[in-house]
């Protein structure tokens, strides 16, 4: 099985500017050891898991939580597909496969 | 700490219609004991701990793959709070006392 | 055409409390005209036109806009069907079919 | 003014690979001129007017509808912040200074 999980997480409560609160949340995603993407709206990670994408997400709302963030919004997307595996670089293959170069 | 999640999880390989895979993952979210409403588009439950609502999105999953669908798809907004508690209805009643009655 | 929209917006940079910015939308979806339905996590309009919806959440943000914000977060889910209409309440009435009363 | 949307649209009527109908909208996006960037779960797309990013994801949506597609799905989240630009490079480039290199 192939889950691949999209999402974003944010402090509401912190003002215009929360780099500084996503790069917390980011490290931890890097420090998770799955395959992810960094985009300039999200972070995309693969797993085999259900269980460990969302544990991920878990852990990254308690970094923003020590951090003395109040309120926090997440939204997610999630594809999971049976008997497939590394799809993160597969489903952007499948499209360039069928009309040329994309940028990525 | 209030977390509410609204989410909609369906199978993407069963067809035009799936409303019989959808009323699966209702009756267990349902089930779960947790506040709950169900709309047009979606779920909206609410828990003190952000735990436990991932895990009723996992069991949700786990539904439908008993159920025979092979590739799910899953859409989830999360808006978590401190020091609150019962928001399902007072976010509703913030807004009504503000600009008279809506549709809910 | 059926098409159903779950949308919410609100200002990321106006604190932790945003029900005055977010009242501001729903009363412009309110004189809308559409038939539409507020949850505690966002609003579900349905239109048999993508265009008239889609004009609406622009319309929304302009409100934002005009209010002051100056950074604003919406998320968007559509579900556009052929052949059908007045889903709102249809889509609810298909589950409790299947699986007797829920909570809406 | 800089409208960052990020988003994905697939047919939920067409079995369990939609990368032949999902390769329409991204050739339909590429044609738009507008930045953009593919990834393995949507496609991020920038311009200063939230009305052009719009009116593209109408455009998509005419794209399936002529392919023969009966239900189509689609979510998005809209990033508008005033008084910036070329958000799409400079959001990546913001985690980066703050906590080394990431996998973009």
């Amino acid at each position: 099985m192939s889950v691949l999980l999209e999402f974003s997480m944010f402090p509401t409560d912190q003002g215009e500017s929360v780099s500084a609160q996503v790069s917390l949340i980011i490290a931890e995603i890097r420090a998770s050891g799955l395959p992810y993407r960094l985009t300039p709206m999200g972070t995309i990670v693969e797993s085999e898991r259900l269980s460990e994408v969302l544990a991920l997400v878990e852990r990254c709302h308690q970094v923003l939580d020590q951090a003395g963030c109040r309120r926090v919004y997440a939204s997610l997307k999630l594809d999971i597909r049976k008997g497939q595996s590394n799809r993160m670089q597969a489903k952007l293959e499948s499209i360039q496969e069928k009309i040329g170069e994309v940028a990525v």
